[in-house]
């Protein structure tokens, strides 16, 4: 009986080592998504919808773990996940985005660092076929971090980027959508949204986020949203924190969202969980800004806040732990 | 002999007094401005071109003290002193913008109104006599927050702004800095800056913001900086300070630096002061990312940091102070 006890002493012992070293562990490598924040219920999807959803968002998961599991970095990461979900016809983003006002696809990209703080950011691009690869290309190739309109694909086409005709990002669900505002603006608002987003740490210890989006249905005027403004829709620092944001743009913007997160952390100590909830669920949910943020911060933590009903979302540790989610809960 | 001691000591205790309130007593109204800031040295002046600087940011003050003296608000003086500079082609905003590698003038403003966090910004605008008059319509007349290229032009064709053909936007000087780029990048690196802005502090205690530019001499491919960038050149909040941001946009964005000014008074407990050298003449300075920034907070206090030879810069308070300076000291 005492042998007994010592070894049930034994074991309760080891397991509870186990789980405060599990627990603790600092993974090598993390990816955390989202493919939109907006009125994602149960009762707006079909089982054949939401299977489609969380089938595209576990191909992008496992596409970054694989560049991640081979020693890749956390931009080239952030690109090939984003690209996955581009090409997507599922998202606001590449092929699937939405439509202006005047019935075109106008894109927007951008790409953070965290280890340089080099970025670059695209915004109304018409016929880059990825424009967060483009993102990439002006952080690496050009002096300048934000470039817009015709000019972003003049860089585009001598970097010897895919270009396509305009029309390679016509689907016709979107363009329903686009005639549904167009009819009754208020019926339609739900689906204005599905910004898609990235955030990783590499086994090296570097961040880098990314987003990407074809901005607001009925958008006009050459607006641009928060996804290709750094600081709004996307920021990376090694010190602190990578986000990829979704939501009401205009929003995002007012209230530097995604660099609100890192500042918070920095220069108020609060936990990544905390700097998340605290932007979109007290300060953004108090004026009305709809939408949700992913994050991943330097120690393997991640927060998904989000103050809409739903965000396609997951995020896979190099621990173990893997999840896709859709609703609240 | 006892009587002339007692009246000193009273007079003396008199003195100190008001020196005390007056050093505290917040100012009814603050207005801080900036026509760029550079390789502004004595040696690359004439005294001519000096004076007609002073006068000119003199001017901009004095206009924004009528407005202010007689009630107006923040945003509608930020306006006004901006079009003094946007009109004048002594600097890079509006008349006298600077070229890009094409040859034409792409101006870029921003404003932000510190009581509502409301904000406006417009990129690429090409036949707009007064971009900050642009930037403010957005905010106060269209649901977005950024507008860019053809799409804000006709947004302001829409609100009956004054357009002007893209020659009015020509000027000799600047059209020979491009030359001068084009021929030796190195040589006239000197000339790419000299965007203007405006922080104001109104009578009702509110804060505002703008900045308008014409970029960097030869930009390309539609490059957008820092200054519609709000949280980048931009930014307002009641609760901490207005800034306005001059330099190499893309380490501006990139730093988010008119919001970090905001972020370390709110979340580190910084003052103005402290905050604007934190990250001007440190973050910044550690990077090589030239430039400076004018702010004034809640109280009235002011800060006009800068990390390059020159700033044309200057103050104005209700309670009589009022500075213009150009170099270092």
């Amino acid at each position: 009986m005492k042998h007994f006890i010592f070894k049930l002493t034994i074991s309760v012992f080891v397991w509870l080592f186990s789980v405060i070293i599990f627990a603790q562990q600092k993974p090598d490598y993390v990816i955390v998504i989202h493919g939109g924040a907006g009125v994602i219920t149960k009762k707006n999807m079909t089982p054949e919808k939401e299977a489609a959803y969380r089938a595209k968002l576990n191909e992008a998961l496992e596409t970054g773990r694989k560049i991640l599991e081979k020693g890749g970095t956390a931009t080239e990461t952030v690109i090939a996940v984003i690209n996955i979900m581009e090409d997507s016809p599922l998202f606001n983003a590449g092929k699937g985005a939405v439509f202006t006002h005047d019935g075109k696809n106008e894109l927007d990209a951008s790409i953070m660092d965290g280890k340089t703080l080099n970025a670059g950011a695209v915004a109304g691009v018409t016929d880059v076929k990825n424009p967060i690869t483009l993102a990439y290309a002006v952080m690496t190739k050009s002096k300048h971090v934000m470039l817009s309109g015709a000019g972003a694909s003049q860089f585009a086409k001598e970097q010897g980027l895919e270009i396509v005709d305009p029309s390679y990002f016509y689907t016709e669900n979107r363009w329903k959508s686009l005639q549904k505002v167009l009819q009754n603006e208020k019926n339609a608002e739900k689906e204005k949204h599905g910004t898609v987003g990235c955030a990783v740490l590499d086994k090296y210890g570097n961040l880098a986020a990314g987003t990407s989006t074809g901005g607001m249905t009925n958008k006009q005027y050459g607006r641009i949203g928060d996804s290709p403004v750094i600081g709004a829709g996307t920021y990376a620092d090694n010190a602190t924190c990578a986000v990829s944001c979704t939501g009401h743009g205009e929003f995002f913007i007012r209230y530097v969202v995604a660099y609100t997160v890192s500042a918070l952390m920095k220069y108020k100590g609060l936990s990544l969980e905390e700097a998340g909830n605290e932007i979109i669920n007290k300060t953004l949910k108090d004026v009305g800004g709809e939408g949700g943020l992913i994050s991943v911060d330097k120690d393997g933590n991640i927060a998904m806040p989000f103050n809409t009903p739903g965000m396609f979302r997951g995020y896979l540790k190099s621990t173990g732990e893997k999840k896709v989610l859709i609703y609240k809960n």
